[in-house]
């Protein structure tokens, strides 16, 4: 494991394939954040990189598992870019409080959980023990801009 | 723009056409409101006014994106009324934390931001800043008596 | 009414017929409640019993209005359990704050705030005033594991 969340967001950023720099495109008279007391809100993010949503569609039909756990992994790194944005650094997270994770879903898509996991499992990797969190999984009909998942959380602030 | 958060909520109850006077009907074993220290917790709203909700059916199939941005105003026009009514006044508002936007969406519908922002822009025109929020937008398959929209918040107070 | 909160749990418990002892299974990597100040943060709960989801479908199709009620409940009666698991006892619970209640639901289906009422009622039976809560229904398009009704919800502590 890498020395610092950073660094360990950038073994993500590479992973992925995306560069996350720059500032966040939202779409709508709102916040990307909200800091009241030590808690910090983060609003509903989609995989979006630069202007691009980058998996469109219904996990269970257009959108395999693996896809769909890309998309969960996108929408988590976009919520950390936007933590470390409003706080400085990702070291200003002393833990992830709740996370909820909405999975467009076809008719017969039960793997709401397995597609959760891939940003539950981001988080902690940068996070360490930080990162864990409590979660609730659910399948939607649709997501803004025909997103496959979209996610949102509150952190608790060192 | 008008002086108060009063008036400015007054203006735009005439513009919607309806009359948010009185108490609101709520539909369970449930309160509208908690205060836990300096945040208020409101219930999710669907569109009613008086017994009837009056933006019933699906995004995109059987309700115009206009119709469903009309059903968003109300709902937060909704939480407006029970602010007041916990609280003693608007003025009570801080800043708006967190609101969780429902549309129900037919498959092909993917505007839920833009049904979003209609409360969102509600918001900030009577709250002016403390009316800016962080946000989650997504499309449900139905909601409670089969109204267009659900919005529930939390809301930071003075 | 019984004596006491942990009494008419296990009344409600031989009601409903099912054994709520042990650790509760979860299925990813997170955990079950955070704990922040005063507020605790509860995972969202499907109705597992052991390691079956008791009531799998979709509500207003293969899934009555009367056994998505039994699914509330059980769901209800998980989040209790993880609350006593992680405060001791319910004694503990100062007020329930918030409770979302995402019921999968067939496309005519517009009964989630009845679904919703057995899970408030159940939690106001076992922890009196205590027990009252804001609220936010929605029907979804499916939940993990095809469960009919999943529940979260964040309490504020004694």
């Amino acid at each position: 494991m890498s020395d610092t969340r950073t660094e360990r967001f950038q073994l993500e950023a590479a992973r992925l394939g995306y560069d996350f720099s720059g500032q966040l495109q939202i779409g709508g008279n709102y916040v990307s954040t909200i800091r009241h007391g030590a808690v910090l809100h983060i609003s509903g993010q989609v995989p979006r990189v630069g202007s691009e949503v980058v998996v469109v569609g219904e996990a269970g039909s257009s959108v395999t598992l693996e896809r769909a756990q890309h998309a969960a992994e996108v929408c988590a790194m976009r919520a950390l870019v936007l933590i470390a944005q409003s706080e400085g650094s990702l070291d200003a997270v002393r833990q992830v409080l709740s996370v909820r994770v909405y999975t467009r879903s076809a008719p017969g898509f039960t793997q709401q959980s397995e597609v959760a996991n891939a940003a539950s499992d981001l988080l902690v990797r940068v996070l360490g023990p930080a990162g864990t969190h409590t979660r609730t999984s659910v399948g939607v009909a649709q997501l803004p801009k025909g997103a496959a998942v979209e996610i949102d959380m509150t952190v608790a602030l060192a």
